[in-house]
């Protein structure tokens, strides 16, 4: 089940089958002059993008897959097959069950076909990398961009580690400081020319070194390569060691506070690597924590640094997972963001869609109070 | 629950109780040069726009109200209250049940609050009507505006009879003749005026014979209020009259075809007053049939032309509804939009949350199959 069923160019709609992957199916769309734009950095499944509502670097301008899904067919626990929504943009005709099964992880249902969104691809382009002293100094001048009205289709943050394991690697001789990238896509050069100038004095409010603008079309590909390839460029450095993740996600204007406290839950680690990079254009933050040591020392600083940065997410209105969603590790913490209430309700639709448990047990819901 | 809670101007989002009237909310929020761009046309309620999935004239830029609300306070029939979804843009913590309340007309729980996206005011905006030929003329030139990437803010149709009823009522002098209006939203006067000469030669194609650009900014408030006002204005010129009307939507490329078909659905009515009109951006077709006679002949007008032209918008891809939602009149379309398995999929999430069926019964769904 790997097929592009259908590509409805003037509508800018494709029907997908789950197994096709998302960069080959973007290949074939370039030559519709069209893309589908949420981008998780790997190859991924397009079935497995709308289970699990990925997202990545372009999320800013263009949506999570949720946003880019119209319609679905899926196979239900007892076998029948449905439709759900249709190829109309707008639809108001009963419960949104696209939505629903949409980043349901598998748990509620198969998903066997689906209806896309798809984008033009952009007719023009300006990217930019820029230092900062600090990754805090880095976040405010993203909160401030975002809050300005600028609607750049990415907007990365890397520490200094991250962005000295992408110069060791890849070979770039970026600064090795905090640093943002930026991308604009647009329909005129002028656009986006006014756009990157804006960009550049509210960077330098907050102390930005080096504005490199206008990166062209090869280096742009190369520094984005690069970018995604960050989170198999680490483990190959720390190859033997185990890493802690994180991809918590705040309102823009919380994302400095986030930054600060994500720098400060790593001041007390144990003998470990960190590297703190994210979406920030959408308050989206990841680490990677390296770990020296046993799984003992594993588990102190995932419980260390992941119980004290979901914490300080939900305390400034984020979640504890802006895309990477729930699976077994972050059950424990569905009843602090969602409340035990809210818990049940999902539990209830679990229940009575899939009343013998049969699809993915064991995800994205904890067990209930009172149960073994 | 009229209050305006919190104001998040960095993060572009509001805190809304239900009762608040969307357009008293916009007035306040332009002091923070901010609006809520879902546009009803009346002065709706926060709570009805979001339990009904309210959209209008401004939806191919901005989305329906649903692609704008990122969380919500909800009390359950069991008196219960939770809380879905966070003011995070990216979320991926468990099921979506914001979207799942949102537009489940009261069926599901009562929103008691609503954290809402927001958008800043347009810096720029540039307005045209334009007269054509016939109605599937314009609706040609929407279908290849939009395919051509144009993204305006609003982009509505309507038939000779529509502008001649605002002409009359409201001294404009447009050519009684099928119109479009257009506007684009912008961050400079020259990417408008771009997008402007860019609508007028796709117009031109299509037999477009007036085209009046630049509309200024009294001239274009005027306008959209008596374009808002018809569902008003045509009441009065036939008080006495019932009406029969329409709400449906298909993907873009298949306008043209709903448009043709809704025409000729007209043709075989017996005494009756026909309007067609609609947000034609996002393939959303109106008509306003007012009905000469008695009851039977009401009911035969109303089965007549909305059974085949719902059959059509299906046929198409699209659906019964785009925006009024379904209520009592359209759950006996239910079944063939979405399937008997997917609506009894719909039952079970109904059932599940409101077991005693307290919450505004014998809406949405329809009875099911064996019921009485």
């Amino acid at each position: 089940m790997n097929r592009l069923l259908s590509v409805y160019a003037a509508d800018f709609q494709a029907v997908v089958q789950p197994g096709l992957l998302y960069k080959d199916m973007n290949r074939v769309l370039a030559r519709h002059g069209l893309f589908f734009a949420p981008d998780p950095g790997a190859n991924a499944s397009l079935g497995g993008m709308i289970a699990n509502n990925a997202a990545g670097t372009r999320t800013p301008k263009y949506g999570a897959t949720r946003d880019n899904v119209l319609a679905l067919e899926v196979v239900l626990a007892d076998g029948q097959v449905i439709r759900s929504g249709s190829r109309s943009v707008k639809q108001s005709a009963g419960y949104d069950l696209t939505h629903l099964f949409v980043g349901s992880e598998g748990t509620l249902g198969l998903i066997t076909e689906a209806t896309i969104r798809l984008a033009p691809l952009p007719a023009h382009f300006s990217a930019a990398t820029v230092a900062f002293p600090t990754l805090e100094a880095a976040a405010q001048a993203v909160s401030e961009m975002i809050g300005a009205g600028l609607g750049p289709a990415a907007l990365e943050i890397l520490d200094a580690a991250s962005v000295g394991a992408m110069n060791g690697q890849e070979e770039f001789e970026l600064p090795t400081m905090p640093a943002l990238f930026l991308e604009f896509h647009g329909a005129t050069e002028e656009t986006l020319a006014a756009e990157l100038s804006m960009a550049q004095a509210i960077c330098g409010e907050h102390g930005a070194r080096a504005f490199e603008a206008g990166i062209g079309r090869e280096a742009r590909s190369r520094l984005w390569a690069a970018r995604h390839q960050l989170g198999e460029i680490l483990p190959r450095v720390y190859a033997g060691l185990r890493y802690v993740g994180a991809d918590v996600a705040v309102p823009i204007s919380a994302f400095p506070a986030l930054a600060a406290e994500a720098t400060a839950a790593l001041e007390g680690l144990p003998e470990a690597h960190p590297y703190l990079f994210g979406h920030a254009g959408d308050g989206n933050l990841h680490a990677m924590i390296f770990v020296e040591g046993d799984d003992s020392q594993y588990e102190e600083v995932r419980a260390a640094f992941n119980d004290r940065v979901v914490a300080a997410a939900l305390r400034l209105g984020g979640t504890c997972t802006g895309e990477h969603g729930v699976g077994i590790g972050k059950r424990r913490y569905m009843v602090a963001e969602h409340g035990a209430e809210a818990v049940k309700v999902m539990w209830a639709i679990k229940r009575a869609l899939d009343p013998l448990d049969l699809l993915n047990p064991g995800k994205v819901l904890p067990e209930e109070e009172g149960e073994e």
